[in-house]
């Protein structure tokens, strides 16, 4: 069994039901976060609740000030037997009574937390395959909505591809993969797209730089053409339930020595370290 | 109280209840058709139906050739009172056990068709106002798709500025409207964007081409750059719920001599004809 929360009650996630009017089902009007927790305890919850108040900000909804989300969180996860789970939190806008583009004022918004085992066993990895495809995502990339029709295209040719993640690039620059953000090493130098380049501000990808900040490794958020990104040296992908991983294949064709770079290795560990303590 | 039809019955909305695991709720991976029936018989059923049966061959749903979506549409239409009636149909890639972008296989779909009074009177418009704004949405738009967020938040700004819709443009050229597509008159001709500029192939959009076609008026899909936009003797919108609407001004500037236009009066009266027809 699974427990869940949904509109203010902690239910086994069979019985949870939603209106089919809810504006998340009929508009993608919905924002979410992934958290995973170890030992029972979120990771960087702190960062991931920022982020999603700073969307329900922008977008408007009318979440009262009563609502605890950092006490559901705890208590779905204290609910669930799992030590190591991935928590869900989706907040659409609510129920409307009529479908319209407009949303009506003041509606409650419907807040959905769930909870599964996280698997993910955070060790070094032997590395992975991408590809490359064009961006054809929506141009507010920072905002995690739920409108997300064009990342389950990416990531089923991923897997239809049998490839672990799909890149993308627009206008001939690397902006993130499906499901993840990227980092690559050109030049004996790590590089990631800045948040100006329609990506979403990931929370690994934060963590990651403080990383790296702590170390000698030069790096910069920068934009990287794509004719650069094929002849990096290092590519990683990183995000909540994975951590980071190094592509080693892009599009079948090797990067670096096909093999996980030396500086993934060292800012693999310190991430793993830092996930267990 | 409103007849709906949601997982094989016909129920009271009130009554009608969904997962949140269903991937309309967690992906806005379901598409949409919003059909009218004007004394309870609808419009351009046809036409509806090949174009979700398209989408959900694009999009691979596992819809069973068992479902007769025109049974379902015509049942829930002769269930409600109303003679004039807006008509949802939604369907999902179906409800996964865990959330993940890359769908379980062979999902069964989640079909959701609502009904609600159409109260639109289709005579001639007196003229709405619009605001012109930058298209940031996803370059799949021919794809009827609920990862509508961005199309709300176009729908909010022209409420917020009192305006009834808002046209966008992409690197300097019109594309279409939040919920419409877009018409204007040029150097005497109609002139409405191209399938391949990121639009809807709209319903009612064919329907004025046709009527076009039988008269002697010159029209021609083509690239509407905004500078040309600007100067157009008319602009019109058109939507399924609406129909034809004249737009007299655009970001606060009179278009043509700020009154419905001529072509708009003769086509507006060739679409309402054919409407009650």
């Amino acid at each position: 069994m699974s427990i869940c929360f949904l509109n203010n009650k902690f239910i086994d996630i069979q019985e949870a039901k939603i209106s089919p009017l809810d504006r998340g089902f009929l508009f993608g009007d919905a924002i979410y976060e992934v958290i995973i927790a170890v030992n029972k305890k979120p990771f960087e919850l702190d960062a991931h609740l920022t982020r999603l108040k700073k969307n329900i900000s922008s977008l408007k909804y009318s979440l009262s000030d009563q609502v605890d989300l950092e006490e559901i969180i705890l208590e779905v996860i204290s609910r669930n037997k799992f030590l190591k789970q991935v928590i869900y939190v989706q907040i659409s806008r609510g129920t409307d009574t009529v479908r319209d583009h407009i949303p009506s004022n003041d509606l409650t918004p419907t807040i959905f937390v769930s909870s599964h085992e996280l698997k993910t066993e955070f060790s070094t990895s032997s590395g992975e395959k991408a590809i490359l495809l064009e961006d054809f995502r929506w141009r507010k990339s920072q905002i995690k909505a739920t409108s997300l029709l064009a990342n389950v295209i990416y990531r089923s040719k991923a897997k239809h591809q049998e490839v672990f993640e799909t890149i993308l690039f627009e206008n001939g620059f690397i902006t993130e993969g499906a499901v993840s953000n990227v980092f690559c090493c050109i030049d004996n130098k790590i590089v990631t797209p800045p948040l100006t380049e329609n990506i979403l501000p990931g929370v690994t990808r934060k963590v990651i730089l403080e990383i790296i900040q702590d170390t000698s490794l030069e790096c910069e958020e920068t934009k990287i053409s794509v004719d650069s990104f094929l002849l990096a040296k290092e590519i990683w992908v990183t995000n909540s339930t994975k951590g980071i991983i190094p592509i080693i294949e892009l599009d079948g064709k090797k990067i670096g020595s096909g093999l996980p770079g030396e500086k993934y290795l060292q800012i693999s560990k310190a991430f793993i370290n830092k996930l267990s303590g």
